[in-house]
């Protein structure tokens, strides 16, 4: 089953006519999930040819321009295709008062409902789940309150032993799905056969770490731990690190630290001040560090894949 | 002198892949006039090459969101960009709580001053004057207040006719401008010759009427009446007449019944819904109307060229 990241933006703070703010879709076995939503993402989201139903939650890192200008125009489009079924909306305190505002003096109408969460803690916590995927905060230090988002792919079912079931007359196929949930069989005769001599462990599970806009911050590291996969901001390279500081924001290298800290499998590095006009420069400086970096393109979809069990 | 309509979007309600929200630039001699700021405009802009510090005014029609989505992404834009001088926002009682609301709540920078205008008269009044231009309101009809725009060029200065002037030898070289401006001339003995004998009238000023969006709504027609050029919605075919009167919008027949009765010069529709993959059909039905009706064309320039005297 798929996990996917497509970057639909990952411009800092200015939009040019060729770039884009910062936008993404995860999709996880076929729950799609929108982070951040920079002026303009309703038209990367349908570029990227995937349809306004499937997305049910969004999620904002912080309420600077470059991450929320396009949501009121994505959420008034839903409602002019007269989208009925709810919206859940994750995002800092005020979030709400900014988008209800807008939508009240723009005279929208209102035939679903929006859900908001807003989000105060300066503490990792589960803010979303389903029977898929696993969303918590990634409490990031910006000039605002700022969280990144980690996404936790949640185990499959284990697979079945077959050898070792049929050695359990017993069990019928109707048995099959409760043990492949991890449910110890019972025999007639009261003896219990433990799931893990029928079985084999599920696929180990992916997860995806959204880390923008954030200063260094290695208090992150033990959350986004062995990530498959990791977006970081680089705003900067080390020639600035002091503005980097100054302006809450990460050089290339230090994106690359954290990488290596986390030991994850790969990393992402976006959000490029414009003075960068070709961020290979920054690409080059994290690899040096970390030599599994690489930058984005606008509209690529990067797969996760599974891993071997 | 130039006067050039330069449409960066004319999509009605929601932007799609190809098409952009209403925008357009108005450029008379030298002044720059951005009308409405749907989501992306500032993306339009630069597309258009026209440089952020030409633009000093902005008119938004109306608060509906494919209106002025894009105005607080254009501000924040200015502010990280460093501008300095103030801008004048004219638009409808509510843009100021709109806009601001939005900037404080994106802990924007505030490097220069913003100068609403809010309007709410019924009738056409002067919003705007400098040398070359004056703007007025054009009051509309729509489910919401709005206004249409008069962009009015003012006249030029006079024409010197040299035959008549050589004739009166007390006139120097340094009165010219004076009678330019229209004064008369007084000769030594007090005799007054007349400024209409010594100069020609200056080439007749030209007008644009933008006007959208709103239903059929004839009581516009003395405001508009003889402009050069006249941008009018045609959200709808005449097939749809009673849904473009119940949601506020015109019809192309109703657009160009407008122009005819106007006697404009020029009529260009648009805002045209969704329904449209080929606008063709608004076009033609339109032309039977009045025959001088075009499309728009995204990032197109339309020249008002200078009339004869």
């Amino acid at each position: 089953m798929d996990f996917n990241v497509t970057i639909l933006g990952y411009n800092s703070a200015v939009p040019t006519a060729h770039s884009h703010p910062t936008a993404q879709l995860v999709d996880v076995k076929g729950t799609t999930l929108l982070i951040d939503c920079g002026e303009g993402t309703q038209i990367q989201i349908r570029k990227s040819k995937t349809k306004f139903s499937k997305l049910n939650q969004i999620f904002i890192s912080h309420l600077h321009g470059d991450h929320v200008f396009g949501l009121v125009g994505l959420i008034s489009t839903l409602q002019l295709l007269g989208r009925n079924k709810s919206l859940e909306i994750f995002g800092p305190v005020g979030i709400k008062n900014f988008i209800n505002h807008q939508l009240s003096l723009t005279n929208a109408y209102q035939n679903f409902e929006l859900i908001f969460h807003e989000l105060n803690s300066d503490v990792s916590e589960l803010i979303f789940e389903n029977k898929k995927l696993k969303v918590y905060t990634i409490p990031l230090r910006h000039r605002f309150y700022c969280n990144g988002f980690l996404i936790q792919e949640k185990e499959g079912l284990r697979h079945l032993n077959m050898q070792a079931i049929l050695q359990i007359p017993e069990i019928e196929t109707c048995d099959y799905y409760k043990i492949k949930q991890g449910f110890d069989f019972v025999r007639a005769n009261g003896e219990v056969i433990p799931c893990a001599k029928l079985t084999f462990p599920p696929e180990p599970a992916r997860s995806y770490a959204f880390c923008s806009d954030t200063m260094y911050h290695p208090a992150i590291v033990p959350i986004i731990e062995n990530v498959d996969l990791l977006y970081h901001e680089a705003t900067f390279s080390k020639a600035l690190k002091n503005l980097a500081k100054k302006t809450g924001h990460s050089t290339a290298e230090q994106a690359a630290q954290i990488a290596k800290q986390a030991q994850v499998s790969k990393l992402i590095i976006g959000h490029f001040s414009n003075r960068y006009k070709n961020p290979q420069v920054l690409l080059d400086e994290a690899k040096e560090i970390f030599a599994e970096t690489y930058l984005p393109k606008t509209l690529e979809s990067i797969s996760i894949p599974q891993k071997k069990r």
